[in-house]
């Protein structure tokens, strides 16, 4: 049955003036892609879109994304008119105010029916990719019955642009991601002016050559509107369909140019919006007729989710997905047991290979985990036995093979550990992780639990020089909130750190792994990593220094500790695998390991600013604060100071011994 | 005239069999692309590419980038046998050591002819377009006669996969940089296996989608090779060539699989492919026949060269364009004047406006400046009136409408500088640093002078909230080495700081700047800045305190100083604009400024992890070290603890007072 223009018309132009009220009100935000999306989200919502206002979390619902974040309105808009418990109106009165969760850009954490925070050009379609693979390999594992739902994108010019988004569409195209749809704002307009300025691409044509099925349609043609999402449903592969809109349609002396892209329309224009449109209600109120129809949307999701409730009740592994949509881990002994087998070997390994022999005990016992490398996978050690290949052909595998495409990965991860149901890890060498900063923050940013194995940690990858060699980045990332970056110096600290990173239930985690192998410096348990850092050698003589290292530094640390007890100078040797986690411990926790009386030593292969929390001003920094070069390791470590022979001279100096 | 297959194969097999020698020598290195490239780049350096051994730096030269920079041995073994003075074949048998320019990627500052740094995956292609757009704005500046080169890339799967790829494609299909070839190493293997693993794009119709023109050859069949570049060549558009190669071509049982991607072929396998391509030398040694061959190649770039140096000679602008390619700064008597008249006034602006004040006097006393912008040219206040829009109409402007592309930007501007004759500026949010951060670390790594306009500095950016607003943006550049960061503090910081980054030749700078506007804080000039911090306000009262601040937080400090002082509590205001500068001073004046004996308190709204450095132990260190907020700036400085009232009590706790 086909909508009713008649209807449609006015529900849209609701969003059109809530938008452009509450832009007006915050002097402040976008009102042009609102007003121009406006009737291609009427014709979603009021056809396509399963969701129930009443249970925003509701599993099996499909997932909106917003990618072109800007227009935050339109979704704050859409959630007020449906019907969803925030926001209020008084919310929307507020927008982009402290007290407000309509922030100026969507933040999952402020809004239920958010399902990502966008803003970030590109990610949020690129995050869509991974709640899209999500959907299937839970379908593959749980059954129709279960999970059957879409994901559905708005995205502008600038999404597209974005050198993500090719990443993101070659991923979702390889792995046929049919039930992904992508309604593209074709506005022709980019803040700098028409997009002719800056580009000549024919944009479904791309989207083709990735293996995506394109439409076109009027985008204020409300049967054109539903003809194209009819088709793009229908076909089995994921879609882009070119909506042909007028960016802030409806404002008859600003439509259709960038001045109405981020900027609010004025009082005067948003009278002769007012006209336009035939809209009489003062602002921030919605005629009942208008508002009814709205509210009415969500009946079909409601009855839709409660027959989805009476299936889980029945079903057998109704339990098992409620668990894994909690978040919750099974229960880890089996886990805990085979680590503690460990404690009594002595195993020299890399801490990447440390991290596979974890992901081989951790992926059997913990179903929900999904893998996968930037096309690094032997380097990473990021494919363990339990985890098939997740294919096209097969959507219930649980190793991704994400290709050259790292910032596509961390995006997909968000999106797959936002739509819930699955813990994402995955791999590239730690120095591209200046690829995909931005969604690492992201993963931050909206507490999704994703776990980035980032390995060839240091100068100890040795040859392949300085492009690919980390000198800031263990520390760049310390800087980034909310996320935690563990460095373990062992095949134990290694376990350890895995499991505190699967315990992070609201922020991701990065592992930052070793490419050379280490000695075992463990053998007593306890989780000693959960301190951050902890004593793992006391000193035999009175204690004079106190030497603090991370990852591979570790074992240095140690020889350090054993040239200075041989002359007599006692020295701690503390490994800090987490340094975020170490200063969020107690003061007297702290200052036991960390006297104020006593020379203190960080020793890390990276740079030095930012050691001084640790070792206070009158301690010793050792470090590399330049790029590093090409040469085997062992030579490289010498040559950058790494040495008990050009470190000790130092700590005598120091002590005027 | 066509070229002679039973030279060229065997002068191809050169290049197979040093670089099979050269990673298995050092045990660790790439020798697959070398090997399966080989056939194509002998075409190339045969027929096609303007080059004189004799003169690396030749200004006229066709850039060479090796783009899938692993595959170094390539380039190496060319820069040999053609005659370049390095590497020499004890370079060469120094493979990935310490004591060798033969890096295990290439390096730009080791080896002249390697025109770029390359490894990190997609950049290589991204600064050649930078490079080949140099081209085209120096030709139409120059003419014909000065300027007339083309730019060449090899890249791989890799590269094209990248999301900056999309990006740097987008740009110079738009720009219609014709002069630009990609020669594709259409191997179809990727680390993790067979592509099919990871994707199943149509590249070359990609390709054309961005306004390219694409050929496909036969990667081992000279004349069909020779027959592709003619036509890219011919073709007005940038062109991609499809080379269809066998990985490790030459290695009986190795070839066409990934296991000849990253591994040396060991020694069985060396001595197979010896017998199946007909190699009698021993190692390191090429037959003098074949080595004459090469050799020979040189001479038609030298005629060239020296033709080129006698246009040069009589062209009246000559003068001008060595200046330009050498890098030297014009006198700057003129804008030093103008910025001197500031001194006396009073102006309140932004810093991002400040900075556009500043290119308003700088762009037309520098002509080599070429500005732009991702798509923020208001917002970053990146456009001066001297700065036309540099288009495929009309190359000879000064201002790249970049797009929505980051990370495409960057890397062009990294080409534009080492191309050489330019000087680029272009700006973004410094939140989506983050979308660029790998290429502004080749800035740095490559001596690159790039200068980074990065804007909307802080919460001070306001309602659009947390994806917006930079945090750990400003400390984490501070991280990477040989780049500097300035955060100035009013208009006249802005103006130095522009002088000084101008100035830094070998380095990159990040200007951070505001959107809010900022209080004129000097009168007198003096270029303070140089010295990264100096002392704005002296302590009237006995100084018990120095308040240390950049950027937008100077103002707060001198307001805290006022306070303080009202109290009878002296206080120092350091303006610091560039923490790296200031701790690459004298520590007499360091210590002058930051006195062991006084507290010390720092003020930056961004992370505080770093600034134990400047304030020591004892110091504070106020700052923000979560997510920000969406509202407006004069609600989320209070709010985060920068104000007056809450910094002052902090400062008598701990003075005691």
């Amino acid at each position: 049955m086909s909508l009713d223009p008649a209807r449609l018309g006015p529900m849209a132009n609701a969003i059109r003036a809530l938008s452009m009220d509450a832009v007006q009100a915050a002097n402040s935000g976008h009102p042009g892609m609102p007003m121009g999306m406006a009737d291609v989200a009427t014709v979603l919502y009021s056809k396509f879109l399963k969701f129930d206002p009443a249970a925003p979390k509701w599993a099996d619902r499909d997932r909106f994304v917003l990618s072109a974040g800007h227009g935050s309105m339109l979704i704050y808009s859409l959630l007020n008119l449906t019907g969803y418990a925030r926001p209020t109106i008084e919310d929307i009165r507020d927008f982009r105010q402290i007290t407000s969760p309509c922030a100026g850009h969507p933040e999952n954490f402020l809004l239920d029916g958010v399902e990502c925070t966008t803003g970030p050009l590109g990610q949020g379609l690129a995050m869509a990719v991974g709640m899209a693979l999500a959907e299937r390999h839970l379908n593959a594992t749980f059954g129709d019955d279960l999970v059957d739902h879409r994901t559905w994108v708005i995205a502008g010019d600038g999404c597209l642009m974005e050198g993500i988004n090719h990443e993101a569409i070659g991923l979702a195209g390889h792995l046929k991601l049919g039930r992904m749809i992508v309604l593209w704002d074709d506005n022709r307009i980019t803040i700098d002016g028409d997009t002719s300025l800056s580009t000549s691409e024919d944009i479904p044509a791309r989207y083709r050559a990735s293996g995506w099925h394109t439409e076109e349609c009027d985008g204020h043609n409300f049967a054109d509107i539903e003809r194209a999402i009819a088709a793009a449903v229908a076909d089995g592969r994921p879609s882009l369909i070119a909506c042909r809109t007028v960016i802030g349609k409806g404002a008859p002396n600003k439509q259709g140019s960038h001045s109405v892209h981020g900027s609010p329309l004025g009082a005067d224009e948003i009278v002769a919006t007012r006209a336009a449109i035939g809209w009489t209600s003062p602002a921030f109120e919605i005629p009942e007729n208008i508002a009814a129809d709205w509210r009415s949307l969500g009946a079909k999701g409601a009855e839709a989710r409660a027959a989805w409730e009476n299936r889980l009740a029945s079903n057998e592994e109704g339990k098992e997905f409620v668990r894994r949509m909690s978040g919750e881990l099974p229960s880890g002994e089996a886990a805990a047991e085979a680590f503690k087998a460990w404690l009594g070997q002595s195993q020299k390994v890399a801490t990447r290979k440390a991290s596979e022999l974890a992901l081989e005990i951790l992926t059997p016992a913990i179903p929900e985990m999904i893998g996968g490398s930037a096309d690094l996978t032997g380097s990473n050690n990021t494919k363990a036995k339990a985890t098939g290949p997740l294919t096209a052909d097969d959507y219930s595998g649980r190793y991704v093979y994400y290709g050259i495409r790292e910032f596509g990965m961390a995006a997909a991860m968000n999106g797959m550990a936002l739509h819930g149901g699955i813990i994402p890890y995955g791999g590239t060498f730690l120095v591209f992780s200046d690829y995909c900063r931005n969604a690492i923050r992201l993963s931050a940013l909206q507490h999704a639990r994703v776990i980035y194995v980032l390995t060839h940690d240091s100068i100890g990858l040795g040859e392949d020089g300085p492009t690919h060699q980390p000198i800031e980045h263990v520390m760049s990332m310390r800087l980034i909130p909310n996320l935690e970056v563990f460095r373990p110096a062992d095949v134990i600290e290694t376990a350890e750190c895995w499991q505190l990173a699967l315990e992070n239930a609201d922020k991701p985690s990065v592992l930052a792994l070793t490419r050379q192998n280490l000695p075992q410096l463990r053998t007593e348990g306890g989780l000693q990593s959960a301190k951050g850092g902890y004593l793992l050698r006391g000193a035999e003589a009175a204690r004079k220094v106190v030497l603090v290292a991370t990852g591979s530094e570790v074992e240095l640390a140690v020889k350090v500790r054993e040239a200075l007890e041989a002359e007599g100078i006692g020295a701690d040797v503390v490994s800090m695998p987490s340094m975020s986690r170490f200063l969020a411990q107690d003061a007297g926790y702290k200052a036991t390991l960390l006297p104020g009386d006593v020379l203190k030593v960080s020793i890390e292969a990276g740079v030095t600013l930012g050691w001084e929390r640790i070792v206070g001003s009158d301690g010793i920094t050792i470090g590399i604060d330049t790029f590093g070069a090409s040469a085997p390791a062992e030579v490289l470590f010498p040559h950058f100071g790494f040495s008990v022979e050009a470190i000790v001279p130092q700590i005598k100096a120091k002590l005027g011994s």
